[in-house]
């Protein structure tokens, strides 16, 4: 391909409406344009780069066993109604009415469409297991698009939808799929990391994110240091430290402490004299409308997406003024749980605590020597803290978890017979007998695996592609257009290094030489092939490895196949 | 590929919501599935036919020049006001509204997009001409969406955008497209017409339709038995007949005559025994609210594309009592030329009239003797006839017009700079002079094209696929597949086949014979191969063109070979 064939146009400087390394060197680099806010059109770079990333998903979807189909994009919201999901994703769903006055919407995920298709077609285990998978455009109503294709209204992906007999079918089909994962992302050239993850408003009881580990991460996820464990702070647990005191006056009886003015932890702390880990932090929420209380350390947060599938609320958030003055009786900050006529959740390192200091639910007023089995209606304990750096890693001995950023290019879902059983999807079993449909359901962000690689691989000169993604692994520079020799090398070298396969752009604009180096770096070919009248002179072109420092001297025979043994 | 290792499921009888042939067998074939009016998902034959399309789409937009690109399905309403199509094209554009309260629209086409991308893009003469494509999804809010893939709400098109200097250069952008237009349908195996059309709602002052020539097609084309001329019928001309009729009233003065209750062209004609060629047929339109009038042969229909183009109205549609009383002052049925006060346009034929007939705008009262051109105040005749069969050819002196039914598969445009000039694309000529670009748009519907294919090519037994659109080339059906021999041989073939770039699909179900012959034909394959136990005793295999009646042994030594030669 000749640069003057196709169509490229770089700006020397960051554009105002980017705000990480990644988005600002896509508008650079000329991969992509944007229309208005969250909607971009794909250059012809951008999108030869588009193409690489779906090739390789396509490959190893294909390799796992996935079938191949395409689904509409739009929808009609009944099929939504029907798996109970219109309500959950109403604000992220756009919603069209057609001229029959029909509702439809746009897919921002096909498990509705899937399950609906395969009610019809699958009635026998003899049809299964079967993974389905597609790569389409996706739509979601972003509050807030930002990032480029990190976060956009419209972008692609690929969803997968596994179908099993049972629950012991569906993991060797999850696993299948969690393999061709981890297989896309090395051959992408990216460092991504599985983790444990939340379910959401997808269901099921199993989930693992594959995270782009950077820094203009949008998630936060914990890792540990010692062993395997990796998960995403929405559902990271940690190990139940051991009680560091054994304070003199456990067990002794429960009294009240007048604290006035002293609201927050800090303050009450502070003034009793005691550490903030044996307060305990009583948090009212509003869980669908009715209040709860969340007790924690003083010293922890509340992870609220823990809290909310604990309880079990589809509508789930920090309960306002005037729900935690109702609920406890007194001004935010002196919420107790002694006497509190409310459902109690408490973390599991509240257990055993015998000398804890709580709000009264009055004013000016605490409790201490709370004994948390004695003093209060609390028999279970569950896990409802968010885990931060430093906390124990919940999987070995010994290992600390420390947190890290990502973008979540990958997800991967049990959803056992949710869906299934909305839409009727059911088969005979071996025995004649009629079972319900058992599913997974599988995503990769292709367009923002696309930016991911960048955001992952740049320097201070521009992008630095994984050689699977670059638009075109090897750039040929003819430093001077009008100088013939070098035309003619440039174009039987092209000519050898595409019948081995390998992608090459020839840069053959009447542009000065700094211009040309300078776009060569932005775009981030993989290999630079400078073709000049000096180095032509010697029977050489110089090579660079976009990772290198300096470039190399290689003799004009045999060039083509040292380029390829260069090629990273 | 093993018909096990991905999913195709057949149906025995017609599923009762298709109507045309192609749509019923692109069902039982399993190739698509509805998922509600207007949508459907490709299964893995349908969308593998799907590619094919796509790939000879591509391969051939590249050979012409273009620079592939992808731009957003969603656009932001705007820049169709910019445009001024925003109201045109109102009802057929989905609209949505966005959490930011933005309007938005989903694009049935691109033009917008691409003209505000390049009015910030390309900026001299240096960049021209540059003609960008894509394949992409739209979107059309159908009255009717029916036919399967002919007419769906969701669609999959190319469309191809040149950008040039002058309208000389935009002509030879223009004819690199349709050539490339008529390789892509050749390649596709489609015999396709291309044909004169309206340019319509996009604007521009030359297009031409490409045409897959069925009986079940939306579209009324005519075209010459003599010479290559061939339009819809929207815009097709047609040679003025020579006046037949040399009355011996020529001339003499205009009268009323008494008509009472004679109101069609018919009766009058019956009535007063003149052929109705002779009358004046005068038809009362409503072009953006306000009255003009239409005369026509009394014989003739008015082609309401034509005169709308003429008039240069937006909205326009036949008259309503109302109005017809009230520009006529008389009930419907007695309008005539004569003292109308509306803007009269006749039809070219009338020319030279000099013994015509036509409503005294009267209740029961017509004139005779009436000559055009001395009792009304038309001077001016232009083309506004509908064409029928049997019409002289406009372009040749002995041709005669004949009218077919055909699918619009493919559609190019001049523009001009209408949209250049909405969004201010401008770019700097030689000279130094900001000028306005000249523009031209080109669009093939690729999920159409697939779907006219088998319009064209079926037979009573299934789908007859053009080669290159076959999902599978060959289909090697195992006949019992617990025979071991039966199976080794079917794999190498089909192995030795693939490695010749032949896409195989083997049929190793445990299915009777008669349901794998059968599939085999409904699925299309260009050619069978049958392995069976007695086929190999002979070292042999039957092989069989889906075209041809009976089938021939091949040996098996070579016989990828022979297969491939086989090949249509």
């Amino acid at each position: 391909m000749y640069w003057s064939n196709t169509y490229i146009s770089t700006l020397r400087d960051d554009p105002q409406e980017a705000e990480i390394p990644s988005h600002k060197l896509m508008l650079r680099a000329g991969l992509i344009r944007r229309l208005s806010g969250g909607l971009y059109t794909y250059m012809p770079m951008g999108l030869r780069a588009l193409r690489k990333v779906e090739s390789i998903v396509r490959e190893e979807m294909d390799r796992a066993g996935g079938i191949e189909v395409l689904m509409p994009a739009m929808q009609p919201r009944e099929i939504w109604e029907t798996s109970g999901r219109a309500d959950i994703l109403e604000g992220v769903m756009f919603q069209i009415t057609d001229r029959q006055d029909r509702a439809m919407v746009l897919g921002p995920t096909h498990e509705e469409v899937i399950t609906d298709l395969i009610s019809r077609e699958i009635n026998t285990y003899r049809q299964l297991p079967r993974t389905f998978y597609q790569i389409q455009t996706k739509f979601r109503d972003e509050i807030r698009p930002r990032f480029g294709l990190m976060r956009a209204k419209e972008f692609i992906m690929k969803d997968a939808y596994s179908f099993d007999v049972s629950w012991d079918a569906a993991d060797a089909s999850y696993q299948a799929m969690y393999d061709a994962y981890v297989r896309i992302f090395e051959r992408c050239g990216l460092n991504a990391r599985a983790v444990e993850a939340d379910t959401g408003a997808m269901g099921g009881n199993c989930s693992h994110e594959f995270m782009v580990l950077t820094d203009a991460g949008e998630d936060a996820i914990v890792e540990c240091a010692s062993c395997e464990y990796a998960a995403n702070t929405e559902r990271a647990e940690r190990r139940i430290p051991s009680r560091s005191t054994s304070h003199s006056e456990a067990l002794e009886p429960m009294s009240t402490v007048s604290t006035p003015n002293q609201r927050t932890i800090e303050d009450v702390s502070t003034f009793l004299d005691i550490p903030a880990e044996r307060m305990i932090k009583t948090l009212i929420f509003n869980a669908d409308g009715k209040p709860v209380a969340a007790l924690v350390p003083g010293d922890r947060d509340v992870c609220e997406q823990k809290l909310a599938q604990l309880v079990g609320a589809k509508n789930f958030e920090a309960a306002d003024e005037a729900m935690v003055k109702n609920a406890t009786g007194a001004p935010v900050g002196f919420a107790g749980p002694i006497n509190l006529d409310v459902p109690l959740f408490a973390d599991r390192s509240l257990e055993g605590l015998c000398d804890g200091i709580t709000g009264a639910n009055q004013k000016d007023l605490h409790y201490c020597n709370v004994s948390i089995e004695r003093d209060t209606t609390i028999q279970t304990f569950h896990d409802i803290v968010l885990v931060k750096s430093g906390d124990g890693c919940p999987r070995c001995d010994t290992g600390t978890l420390s947190e890290r950023r990502g973008v979540e290019v990958g997800h991967v879902f049990k959803l056992g017979t949710k869906y299934a059983e909305a839409f009727g999807a059911t088969f005979l079993d071996e025995g004649g007998d009629l079972q319900t449909l058992t599913m997974g359901c599988y995503g990769i962000g292709i367009s923002r695996t696309l930016q991911s690689a960048i955001e992952q691989c740049h320097d201070e000169n521009g992008i630095v592609w994984p050689s699977a993604l670059a638009p075109f692994q090897v750039a040929i520079l003819i430093l001077k257009n009008d100088h013939e020799a070098s035309c003619e090398a440039a174009a039987s070298l092209c000519e050898e290094l595409e019948a081995m396969g390998i992608d090459v752009i020839v840069d053959d604009r009447k542009e000065r030489p700094g211009v040309k180096f300078k776009d060569s770096d932005l775009l981030g070919f993989p290999v630079r092939v400078v073709v000049s009248e000096r180095s032509l002179a010697g029977d050489e072109f110089e090579v660079k490895l976009r990772t290198a420092s300096d470039p190399v001297m290689i003799s004009v025979a045999g060039a083509a196949n040292s380029i390829k043994d260069l090629l990273p």
